[in-house]
């Protein structure tokens, strides 16, 4: 029964192939120990070559020896070719500053892709079983996940590792090993497993399956499948959008096309993100809901030149054109524009994520309208040539009212504290004469309504 | 606080839209009247229109009308507008033999539709609350569930119904009812729950609260929430691709294009399956994971012409070039095929799933092979004219090998008691005298290998 429900696991997944050569890793814990009896059983069916590898983790000494020679004698008995290496765990999660779960887990699989290569192995066959994988996917839903984490473990990952057992009851391996009179040796899966995962295999899932459903692993295990499924064909649509949408990527930064993302499903462009943060930082450890949320405002607000910092140094900049991901500093004090402002018109200007109206009115029409920060009015006769909504330029003086006399663009910002990297988009309006207004900060003498005004022109900007 | 809470779900989920007639589900119990309560507030905020229904549901009579009669009162006090219906839903649930809670479910929702058309509303609002989110996940995860039904209660229904409550807690709802002096009826929330539902909320919850998680509401709402998203984008796109790959869509049928669903990823096929059912059906009840995984099966059997019966007499049909849903009998007695088949060559006949080759030996070396029921060998120089593989004709004879005469097509089909609507797929083979080889079935006399036989045919057929 064990043998066929991993036969449907290992068809059903496409874990095999034929001639295939497969590393099993075998703790001599009852899982593995089921694992490798029942591929090497499997061997001439699929035409495969099975070999074991062990790691004598040097935890409590003489109990990891005895483990060590039960591997040893089990692939001797079964004539499976074996591995073996010892490490001195406990020392080097001390040297390293690990766990030892974290240490013994880094070890083990260093020294299984170690003998993968070796051998020239395809597949390293790991001893999961469906116990584990419902225990998985309730400890992420009690701390929160979306479907990558519903998914549980992979049947079979990109770097070889298979899961045969994925299917198969905890039960079911130890009535395997009984059956087969195996003696596995005393499961350690204890020592690999954190404080909650122990409590849910221990007190929950047995009151879940007394009060509510006894099959409730199957259940969990199936659903992991039907949602491992859609976050497959989510992944794939993603890297595919990902490609097409990607307008640099080196080392160092990842350009996506600010305009295609906000056609794109949130759905997808959430994945885009975390894939954006993923090639670059190598990992998305650090990463939380919280801040592709804020990414996603990012990519939202109106504005341009915006900039957000994740950890590690990591950062994320929005321009006219792109979402930024990058870990160089972005200097915004570049971006220069110059536009006409029509009188009676308006323009838009994405650079600064800002809209810039004029109407032209009589005084007294003018003087019941209010005005603010953002508002302004100017008397329309004194001004020469085309009004310009432009970025500041070099040398660039106003004299800004009640000063009584000229000063330069520089030396106003210095005064109002706004930094370097921020002047370029605070725009200037200016004619052929000299500068109306330092938008949102300081007008003019020289353009004030005085007596004799007869129109005004009446200026209003506004954030996109 | 529970103010806020509602405010915020209302904005991220677009809930109210400015002049909006929001019609509030008013039972009595602390949810509605939280409901009821919180949204008057907001009117002028809003700039909305609250008004209430209750529906007297006359399940123990003088219960029933207290409710009404605080709900009438409650609206009168909040200066709400309150339409009241008075139904006996125990008497209409007995005469349509459906429970007490299908009954008042039904009959409340019919009301509340009918008042929101009277007056013109565009909303209904009912109280489901971050509990009741939280139950209906877990209820369904342990029931067995995929995505659709992880996402958990909508916040929005395309028929007008949303959920502002569904960020709030029981608990914050009951302070919310003290604080306001609101003095709320008993929670019939009992009446409307599901054993299941109250195991969960009574057991569950708060052993997981305790033992693990003390926001595990909170937690999985928010997870049900990033699903929808997931959710909301697959079926948009199996929507789209629905829309692409249907060819015929009709009250009885409707025919997804073959090919294109074999390119299509799974994930979104069982979408395609699931939407031609429903579109049928008008439901997915009695709907299955095995049966859409048969259809997956259908879609990718190499052979056409066959067909699977699902519940209440939908049937699905997979032909040469669709996979058809339908509640009409399709006849596949009359796909026709007729080809040429090349000495040393080959044919495939997608209208029956087959290969069929040809091979010419020595007879020598033939009789050193094996034949069997889909491998034949014939006298080659026997035959006269084309080789033909082709779909039988009316008045079809063959002289089956040992009977020593000939006889009808139709006849032999009778005796291999082969039904009507599968002859057609069972392919002849024959020249320009006659019938060589009734495939899989009898071969004829008149070709057999005997001792003046130099040159052999050797046929065999295999499914695609």
């Amino acid at each position: 029964m064990v043998i066929e429900k991993i036969k449907q696991t290992i068809e059903r997944e496409n874990l095999i192939e034929n001639k295939d050569k497969i590393l099993v890793a075998l703790s001599g814990g009852p899982d593995s120990v089921c694992l490798l009896h029942a591929l090497k059983k499997l061997e001439t069916y699929y035409n495969i070559k099975i070999y074991a590898a062990h790691l004598n983790h040097k935890i409590r000494g003489i109990e990891a020896q005895k483990d060590a020679l039960y591997a040893a004698k089990l692939c001797d008995e079964l004539d499976v070719p074996f591995f073996v290496k010892a490490i001195d765990v406990p020392a080097y999660a001390k040297e390293k500053k690990m766990t030892l779960e974290e240490a013994a887990r880094k070890l083990r699989y260093d020294m299984l892709f170690e003998v993968k290569n070796r051998i020239g192995a395809k597949k390293i066959a790991v001893a999961h079983n469906l116990d584990d994988q419902a225990e998985t996917v309730i400890m992420r839903l009690i701390r929160g996940t979306g479907i990558t984490g519903l998914k549980g473990m992979d049947y079979k990952r990109v770097d070889g590792v298979i899961r045969p057992l994925m299917d198969t009851s905890k039960a079911n391996i130890v009535s395997y090993c009984d059956e087969n009179k195996l003696n596995p040796r005393i499961d350690y899966t204890n020592l690999e497993t954190e404080y909650t995962r122990n409590k849910i295999r221990l007190k929950l899932l047995p009151f879940i399956e007394q009060e509510f459903s006894a099959n409730i692993k199957d259940t969990i295990s199936r659903m992991a499948n039907v949602l491992r499924e859609d976050s497959d064909y989510l992944e794939a649509e993603a890297q595919r959008i990902f490609e097409e949408q990607v307008l640099e990527n080196t080392n160092e930064t990842i350009k996506l096309d600010i305009e295609e993302l906000k056609g794109t499903h949130s759905s997808l462009v959430k994945r885009l993100i975390r894939m954006a943060i993923k090639t670059l930082a190598g990992t998305l450890e650090g990463i939380d809901n919280v801040h592709i949320e804020d990414i996603l405002s990012l990519i939202k607000n109106s504005k341009n030149q915006l900039k957000l910092n994740l950890p590690k140094g990591l950062m994320v900049y929005k321009t006219t054109d792109g979402l930024i991901f990058t870990f160089e500093e972005i200097s915004f004090e570049n971006v220069n524009y110059n536009y006409i402002l029509e009188p009676d018109g308006y323009i838009q200007i994405d650079e600064i994520g800002m809209r810039i109206e004029s109407k032209i009115m009589s005084k007294e029409r003018c003087i019941a309208l209010p005005t603010g920060q953002y508002t302004k009015a100017f008397d329309y006769d004194k001004i020469k040539g085309n009004l310009i909504v432009r970025s500041r330029l070099d040398g660039d003086r106003m004299k800004p009212m009640g000063l009584g006399g000229t000063k330069k663009l520089k030396d106003i910002f210095i005064d109002l504290k706004i930094p370097r990297e921020k002047r370029n988009s605070i725009a200037v309006l200016s004619d052929d004469k000299g500068i109306l207004w330092l938008m949102g900060h300081k007008i003019s003498e020289d353009y004030k309504i005085d007596e004799n005004t007869k129109r005004v022109i009446r200026i209003t900007c506004k954030t996109l």
